[in-house]
């Protein structure tokens, strides 16, 4: 079998059992997932990029008589079309914890021992509040780097007192180096980062809420997409539940009905 | 008078003042920095950037009889031209603190509590053990935002008790925002900035010391000043003490000999 280029510039074996995991993700018909397989592998060469395997996946799936099942497999990439800011993540991670039973407030000023700091989620359960730093990256093999765990903790012993706060998490929507992990851990932040922790993970959460992004849509554009994240729709679910948030799109009737029908899918 | 467009994307009013203080910092004669100003007024249009304004003071120092006195004038950017990665600017800064009394070992990995940190610079003086954090930036109009403070504190937290720590220093090539300044003070950490603290700023102490990069040699080229960089040639003074000291760049001799007689130049 050949090597794949990943995007982080490593190289390594083509692995069969890692496509299939990750196909299966997106919820499809068993003999389509052995379908997308043996179309990938007739497609590999020595050194294919794994965003041509992923480029070659979505076009299988598009072709095929499950049209939509594609917008649950391209959630890493849909999460990254949120961006470029970081604020409609931290209105999307703010969503998410909210299912968790969490009470939230996003970009809150709060002033600390030394300086006041805007604090990216404010979360609140159980009589205990906890600040939240969002990491958000929108470059594809990007990883969370030890620097980012090391200022979310001078950010949290600046506030934690004057402000009672009980925990700081770290959420990230890229893995996170080892020393990043570790530092984190040791100093009792909670880290959710895309595959960590096992079984809730930010990519656990994302399917066990239906939490998708409304950049998994592609019946929309990626600009229409993002004017969408900036007024804060940033959840599939949000045009479901009320299609007149696509209103400030300007679409004609018959193009929201196609927008409107792909989320009913997802959700269906 | 015009206005002027700064490196940050700031506009404010040409100031004559504060150009004369700029130009006389290089130490040329008086009357030449009066005609320096001159020429300088005769350039100016609305919104011309500070960089365009300094090209034309190196052109005109070029082409006057003082022919090096520039070499003294372009610090600034000398000290980005240590670039593009770090390095040497953690060498040259061990060398300015040298000059400051101080044992400085660089790129030292420490364990701490969590995890390991590579730590930029360890000093000792009069017993006291201390560790820099050097920051870096190549950018023109770049500043040190709050997060360079906050992972400095969080890392000196960490290996403080199990390497005998006193002091956390952050040293950088560049200003320093109001919030990560008043975050480090408020923290007691040692900041140096190009231009704080008052009177042994970055800049002061360069020049107290006559500490000159290697870089503010125009007789190099740029490539040829960043290949001595990374051999950790990184003052000009150690041209002048040791010629040698170019052998790796195999330049002929007359070439040789210009490169050192412009260093003799900056040490008269």
């Amino acid at each position: 079998m050949p090597n794949v280029l990943k995007a982080s510039g490593q190289i390594e074996p083509f692995n069969e059992a890692k496509l299939r995991v990750s196909v299966q993700r997106a919820g499809i018909d068993p003999i389509l997932v052995e379908n997308v397989i043996i179309h990938i592998k007739s497609k590999l060469y020595e050194n294919i990029p794994t965003k041509e395997i992923y480029k070659h996946i979505l076009e299988f799936l598009q072709k095929s008589p499950y049209p939509f099942s594609h917008a649950k497999y391209g959630l890493k990439q849909s999460i990254m079309d949120l961006g470029p800011t970081g604020y409609p993540f931290e209105d999307y991670i703010s969503e998410i914890l909210k299912m968790e039973g969490y009470a939230t407030q996003v970009r809150q000023i709060l002033q600390g021992k030394c300086i006041s700091h805007e604090i990216d989620i404010v979360v609140e359960k159980n009589k205990t509040r906890s600040m939240v730093e969002c990491k958000f990256h929108n470059a594809p093999g990007t990883r969370s780097q030890v620097h980012v765990s090391l200022y979310t903790k001078a950010r949290f012993d600046d506030i934690k007192e004057k402000n009672n706060l009980g925990e700081v998490w770290l959420v990230t929507n890229t893995k996170i180096t080892p020393d990043a992990l570790n530092y984190a851990l040791c100093s009792n932040m909670k880290v959710i980062s895309w595959d960590y922790p096992e079984k809730e993970s930010f990519r656990d959460l994302i399917e066990k809420h239906k939490l998708y992004p409304v950049t998994t849509l592609t019946s929309l554009t990626q600009n229409q997409k993002q004017l969408l994240a900036e007024k804060h729709v940033v959840l599939a679910r949000d045009i479901c539940k009320n299609p007149a948030s696509l209103d400030i799109l300007g679409l004609p009737n018959d193009k929201k009905n196609s927008v409107f029908s792909e989320c009913q899918f997802i959700y269906k």
